[in-house]
């Protein structure tokens, strides 16, 4: 039997104002990676979790462990992750509900003098908006791990034009025992993790659900610097024939993909197929045939089988379309990621503390990539659970309504407790 | 019996080169419309005409006319036209050639003693560039008519910001006489218009002709300025059932309306179809699904039918696009101009001429807008005469063979001596 505990949300509430009001830059909020906003986030959670009577420490890359001791201290911990840093004027939920989710948990199992069988850890991961600091694979979470590849160090932050090591150092953290592997939470030592998080997307507002148990985080196949090359001609003058129009050769690409992946949906495949940016070049102008248009493409899924199978339409078209139109496609670096499934335990886990508490909820992939990829991708048995929330993520709109955040943290506290009881 | 006339080709030759030479900019040859660059040219032109014992005027637009005298000066003239300015960094043959052709015409009848019944009038338009300079149909040619509507005088320079108007008080002529209809050449005073012109496409150059006489001028149907708004969205979150995508929605537009032109090409229309700059705006970026695009359409026929079934095909497509992918088409203004057909006599003149020299041709469309379609808009028998040329047009590799050239100067010399003789 569990002991009826309660996560401290009131605390959350707090500190998600606090948060806000001290990362506000006139839009939305800015906490940027290994900057000022995500110094202030880290040193604001440090001082709260200390004032609860937790353990703290940073390790080498500056993550952030807010530790409840448990009776075994040998024993292989749970840890409750996400992340304090945001995109610029983006969302105050995106990473930092994750945080705050563990640590009103944590501060309910103290506040009911539950004292867990081994430590549960609240684990504030750096850098994990790649795309907008440091463009690489959630760095922060990786060096937490003890995994974070040497390169990845010298990985310059977009804006500053630093290095991730230069950053580190000016944070006062420790490169170089990054790079030797020194971490505080070595995969083997943990025993689950968990990461709550906004779902960034609209099903389970669209459903009227509150929460997600996550399967899995998509791989996928990303071309970030594409580009078709034709023949720039007098748009009056040049007849059909004598055309190389890289504008219409990309848009058949564009929508001849995107019929594709609604073929595979009705097949019952589910993936995502985006081309983020695609157009003519400042070259272009009225009266002239497109010589050149450029495009990114971002495909996600869950299901490898669907990632390949885009892959290969790609790969089909560009290769009958480029010849047929007289164009020249060059699609640049092929990313491809595999997806992570999260495990099926913890997705357990989580169903019952939601059913045992009479929370709705359901099973859905998740569109994005999060920190708990880097514990899954370590081996770690590893879940998350996605909070409803409104007007997507990554813009000053960002919404989330607190009675569900309140849920989310409910199931966060009773798995945590299962888990670690 | 025609006499046996030759046009001074030497001539032409010295002032391409005079005209390159005072008109390079670095790049290509820069002669802007009312500014330094054709001020230059005219001024050049003037003085040779003069040189040669022509009649020189300029009417209150600042259209050049140079004058062989005919017998009857009271008869119908025949006007042997085109223009004098380029876009920046263009080359030295799109307008000046037709001029040219004119000069090298009437200085050979001078040299060979031919004293034409009527009036022979080498005419160098005015601002012909519109979508480099004014953005209006050319000002220049329907002045020289009287035919200018007094709106299209506050037209502003696209780089000075000053008006037509102003732009031609500052050259030293007389807007307020062209707003009361002033000029030299009233449409019933003229007997035929021919324009030598190069062909700007690749027609002539790939099938291995050097002279095209003209069908007609094409109409046309233009979005400047047409918008797709759809919403942005995480684009690992959000499943396709959820999506306003507005980069795929145009994508889509652009792909079937090109079906639709192969459509009519295949069935014998003739026309041109081109989304001449379309794609995201700055506001997309990896990870987003693009909430808006834009775009600009520049379809073009001489076939009335071919340009109202593209139009509906248009409307058709948008009109299903829209609700089916959530998004909003803004199409803006739709500029429709009609077709404009070339004289059939003065077709039928050309080709006689053409063949009477043993120079080969074939009958084609104009792909652009020229001077000849304000002749013929005005009631007056036009025609224009198509010079092979490489490289297309409004750039600085635009090319024409000297060789070519003399073809058409050749045909020009004959014509215009049949016309008036």
């Amino acid at each position: 039997m569990l002991p009826n505990l309660t996560p401290d949300v009131a605390l959350a509430e707090r500190l998600f104002d606090t948060l806000r009001e001290r990362s506000f830059d006139g839009v939305g909020v800015t906490r940027d990676a290994y900057g000022p906003g995500e110094r202030m986030a880290h040193a604001l959670l440090r001082g709260e979790a200390a004032a609860l009577g937790l353990e703290t420490a940073a390790d080498p890359a500056g993550n952030l462990l807010m530790v409840l001791p448990g009776a075994d201290r040998a024993a292989k911990r749970v840890v409750l992750g996400s992340h304090l840093d945001s995109v610029a004027q983006g969302g105050n939920f995106d990473g930092a509900a994750g945080v705050l989710a563990g640590l009103a948990a944590v501060a309910g199992m103290r506040r009911a003098g539950f004292r867990p069988a081994r430590d549960v850890v609240v684990l504030a991961n750096r850098a994990e908006e790649a795309g907008a600091w440091f463009p690489t694979s959630l760095p922060g979470s990786r060096a937490a791990l003890g995994r974070l590849p040497a390169e990845a160090l010298e990985i310059a932050r977009q804006d500053t034009g630093r290095s991730l090591a230069a950053h580190m150092t000016e944070e006062g953290f420790d490169p170089e025992a990054v790079r030797a592997g020194k971490c505080l939470l070595p995969p083997e030592s943990i025993a689950a993790y968990l990461e709550l998080h906004i779902e960034q997307g609209p099903v389970l507002e669209a459903e009227g659900i509150p929460l997600g148990v996550v399967t899995g985080l998509p791989g996928s196949l990303r071309l970030r610097d594409a580009a078709v090359f034709g023949e720039y001609n007098h748009s009056g003058a040049t007849p059909r024939k004598y055309r190389a129009d890289a504008a219409v050769a990309l848009a058949e690409l564009v929508y001849r993909l995107d019929e594709h992946w609604a073929r595979l949906e009705a097949r019952g495949q589910r993936l995502v197929c985006t081309f983020c940016t695609m157009g003519t070049t400042a070259e272009a102008g009225f009266t002239k045939v497109p010589g050149e248009a450029r495009f990114q493409l971002d495909v996600r899924s869950t299901d490898a089988a669907a990632l390949a199978a885009m892959e290969v339409e790609l790969q089909r078209l560009v290769a009958e379309i480029g010849p047929r139109r007289w164009v020249r496609f060059e699609l640049g670096r092929l990313q491809k990621i595999a997806p992570t499934p999260m495990d099926a335990e913890v997705q357990t886990g989580l169903a019952r503390a939601a059913e045992a508490l009479g929370i709705r909820h359901r099973v859905m992939p998740s569109g994005g990539g999060h920190d708990a990829a880097s514990f899954a991708q370590a081996g770690v048995p590893a879940g998350m659970l996605f909070v409803r929330n409104q007007n997507g993520s990554h813009n000053p709109h960002e919404a989330m309504r607190m009675e569900d955040f309140a849920k989310g943290a409910a199931v966060v506290t009773r798995w945590a407790a299962a888990m670690a009881g």
